[in-house]
């Protein structure tokens, strides 16, 4: 680990390594995306290689947590070959009191709540920045959907209040284009007042795959914070 | 138009002629996959060629439909052009007594719910064998399904009750792709109590893309039957 | 094993089990598709079972060929991570002379291909009806091809003298669809005088993902025969 | 069109005006991407507009050229409905003195040279910048290939010569993914001596879909250049 005097990067550390401290021997986890989620890797995978952790296996949730757990020696499983899966560690874009989130920045919500959903304990990784009242106060809801319903599903979408982007892409031409090979749609609502409800029937309207709230799947929050130009980590359980 | 005595043939050229008739000028019609549409089309392409339609134009819900469409001279378009849609015409594999529908034999249930469901009318051509007391009854429920998600999804669906099957191809090796390159899981449910629940229920299912529960969409059902050895179309609204 | 008496049957087991033979420790193995490949997986399976096999580890070609390495404990692993391929073992529908093939009834051969190539040895296990004098005989090419370009690559399938069909689904409505999403040409080309240019030939055809021939892949094949009633291998090398 | 005094973009708009010019009525039109042919697809909107072409169609070669012929009146249509192309109008990345070319920064060179190749006439639109002696000076070659066939794809790139980068996304986690749902290699080649040859060659790799060599396929390069700080344009045929 690079030493660091940089109070954010100690912060996403300690989370990171607060999140790896929970994991047991003869388990199997779900690996999430992100940099703070990319510590916890790095971590579980020394304690793999110290021999503290044993038998322990992950599921990536996307093409980055891949590439870091074979980096930090974690071994790789997939779904279709596990019964069931004991922990997963990621992290989000907003999170309420109510530990439910939103993801999708990254456009690999699908995968990851096909993942985190799965998990008996779903810990979430967050810096205090990403804490809100209410979902949708900060970041938009990324709404994934096949390419020939894009057109009817925006207009659903705004028919239920919200202001909608289609997501483009920065190194091709045209929209950002998932893992399954969709478009993302990013959803402004002025107040996300039911949120179980909501994800339910966004993902409802014919064409969308998965939105990217995720209600009542997290368990446990693990809260980066500067205190006093210390690292802390806060849990909310 | 074939002559044919076949008395089955003869009621669904009947069905789709009773559906073509409610076809008006300076519309945008749905066009549904299957045996019966399939005069729908052909009957709605005559009424073009002579004159008596003008300045219609069809959204097909498959590739087959499109091909049905370009032979019988009926103009198309896509969903990213048109505002509203007025009328679709398409089949079904179950009708209960509530006009919601299962559909998917053909896997292509979610380019036909899409479309489908746009429409101001949605009208239903079948043969008087698809109408049930209670949908699951006789046909499986198909549930399409992105690759990765095929293992966690079967074990939600039957932790609702359903038991599964991954459909397998014919013609390829391994298991039924879909247009929009995912999977299906046919279903056998008991009982489909709450259809309009259970569509939301399995559709908020991580990795699930649509399933074929039809729950509201219908607005009129056209069924066909033989009576005293000819053909009648009676109707449901 | 089923004990059976059926010649043919016992035919592919011996063909298997000749292939399985070649199998060594410390060796990573394409696994093919096809029902004389599906024996040599379940001989190979046995062969770890007993300890005979230690540390061998495959790459399916397919799911069908994963779902039998799980039957019968074969460790499985991806492209992703491995350095090389020692051995691949896998079926055809037609061999030549030359020992060039044509796969791909299956609509798999682009994963066939990628993994098959790879291999230091690669076994082909076919009957004896499978031998033809020049490819394209008995059997049409498969061409994969992505859905927007059907129209102008059958074209230019036409114009390099071949008859086309898009090959259609059983269990699906319109076209089948290949685990990579594509669709899948069907040619006859009268003779295949030149394997080696016509495979990179269509392979260069815009929207071409990949065909059937397989030219200078294989090493060895194994070929099934019945003999005065008994099943025999020969080796052509 | 918005007046302007910057001399890039007034000489982007004179060569995008030469290209529209070469339109005539009752033809089919391939329109491509990027900067210098959304002026030609204006310009071709506004001699539709005032009349002076008639029966003009256009076949997008992307989703930014579809946006920007519904914004100027450029009616559409797809290659599974045209027999043949007159004419297409395209950008590039490198073009080299023989008028072959590198394409492929958007990552839509596939369904670029699916159109382009198509067309009786294809006029490249690029600024002076763009033209070298040997292709591959000053562009990176890209490749797309299906996920799956990555890390095979890359060694047989290396021993071709080639330094790889597996082209990753901003807006989203992992990498670019193409509108076929693949990836993108880009290769550093010091020369490329043969491009007709090495188009072969990287096409015929298992897993790869097309590379964005376009060989022999322009017909007619217009380039801008400012000399003594006016725009001009030169031909190249």
């Amino acid at each position: 680990m690079t030493v660091t005097n940089d109070p954010v990067v100690l912060m996403k550390q300690e989370v990171g390594k607060a999140a790896a401290q929970r994991v047991h021997s003869d388990t199997i986890i779900g690996l999430g995306t992100g940099s703070t989620t990319a510590y916890a890797i790095q971590y579980i995978g020394e304690r793999i290689q110290t021999g503290e952790l044993k038998n322990v296996v992950g599921v990536p949730t996307s093409f980055g947590a891949e590439v870091l757990a074979r980096k930090y020696g974690v071994p790789l499983t997939t779904l279709d070959v596990i019964d069931k899966m004991d922990l997963a560690i990621d992290g989000a874009d907003e999170v309420d009191p109510q530990k439910n989130l939103i993801k999708g920045g990254g456009a690999a919500h699908t995968r990851e709540k096909i993942v985190d959903s799965l998990a008996d304990v779903f810990i979430v990784v967050v810096d205090s920045g990403k804490l809100v009242d209410k979902l949708g106060s900060t970041f938009l809801l990324p709404v994934e959907v096949i390419p020939m319903a894009v057109t009817p599903v925006i207009k659903a979408l705004e028919k239920l209040g919200g202001k909608t982007d289609l997501r483009m892409g920065v190194k091709k031409a045209g929209p950002v284009v998932t893992d399954q090979g969709n478009l993302v749609i990013d959803v402004k609502f002025d107040n996300i007042e039911d949120p179980a409800n909501l994800e339910k029937t966004i993902n409802n309207i014919p064409g969308v795959l998965e939105n990217g709230l995720f209600v009542g799947v997290a368990d446990l929050i693990l809260v980066g914070e500067i205190i006093d130009g210390k690292p802390r980590v806060r849990e909310i359980s």
